[in-house]
């Protein structure tokens, strides 16, 4: 027996919250009680922040990152290495990275990876753009910095081959046990990995 | 080494959402892409729905529900018995009771717990309201719902205190195993509460 409990207003805020990654119905829920209830300090400033962004933020014709200018301020720092081009799927991984400061080079934004059961086929991702700038001559080496998923391997796969033609070094990035790892709590896989590419002292 | 790398209208999307709970800066992040990247689809319904809802939704002023109404719908609701009062601490636990279908009378949301250390004390609560509607004659039990947490039973037990003089029945919710659980995996004030209330077969 299950009654439905809040007005369809507030089901639609929750529905709505809920599509949002990481928000399960539960979290959605306490999440639109949060909004509805703290009106001033939270959901009128949060709508104008988005408002902001949406009216800001543009996609960098060139790399697919999210900026206030196309090409992005990446994509213009004449201080980095524009030889070396770092894919990703999602911005998120480009500002992983970022925040990291492990990256001197350019960036290339996905949008994703293949997933041919979700339809997702090449033309769906940022690919071509990719193909376009490996062969504009400047560009040395394209790193795949793909997730370690399934899809992230399968897709890296892919754009190996696509890129074999331009002559361009195409690495991946190493596997291994993460910093501050604990070996009895990895994977398999991992462990396979780390083993395979073990290093000398 | 870590660069700022999203501009200042990203930084306070995702300030703004990590304030919601159950959001981490992690998830935050996630969720400020989601809605920049998915605008049509999420973020323009998103922002219309949560202007809907602040629009048309009102603390009810009897018992501190939140609907389109006030007294709201379930304190105007005929059939259900007005000699029972469910105390609850959030709109969320009226929500959960409601879903299960569970209560048949009505409900007082204090909107959160004492908490003296937070500076939230009896005053800060929907708490007078409550003492009056107990004394308005037709109650005879109160239910005191409220969570399992420190905080919550010492507001349950001031309220306790608070409605001694009306000489109505204050009950609380059972304590003991939750359906489908693992006494192995129940910590020991469960385990201590389900055999000191335990009934026979």
């Amino acid at each position: 027996m299950t009654r439905k409990v809040s007005g369809p207003e507030i089901e639609r805020v929750i529905q709505l919250l809920g599509r949002l990654p990481g928000l399960g119905p539960r979290s959605a829920r306490k999440a639109a009680l949060a909004l509805i209830k703290r009106r001033n300090d939270l959901l009128v400033p949060l709508s104008e922040a988005l408002a902001d962004a949406v009216a800001k933020i543009v996609e960098c014709g060139t790399c697919g990152n999210l900026d206030t200018v196309s090409p992005c301020s990446i994509c213009q720092d004449s201080r980095r290495d524009t030889s070396l081009i770092v894919v990703v799927e999602e911005v998120g991984d480009l500002w992983a990275l970022e925040r990291a400061g492990v990256v001197n080079g350019l960036y290339h934004v996905l949008g994703g990876h293949l997933s041919p059961l979700d339809g997702i086929g090449p033309d769906r991702l940022n690919i071509a753009r990719l193909i376009e700038r490996a062969g504009s001559g400047t560009v040395k080496e394209i790193v795949l910095a793909l997730n370690a998923t399934v899809e992230g391997q399968s897709t890296a796969h892919y754009l190996t081959e696509q890129l074999a033609p331009t002559g361009i070094i195409v690495s991946r990035l190493a596997q291994g046990v993460p910093v501050g790892g604990e070996l009895d709590y990895l994977d398999e896989g991992t462990l396979a990995a780390a083993i395979k590419s073990r290093r000398r002292m």
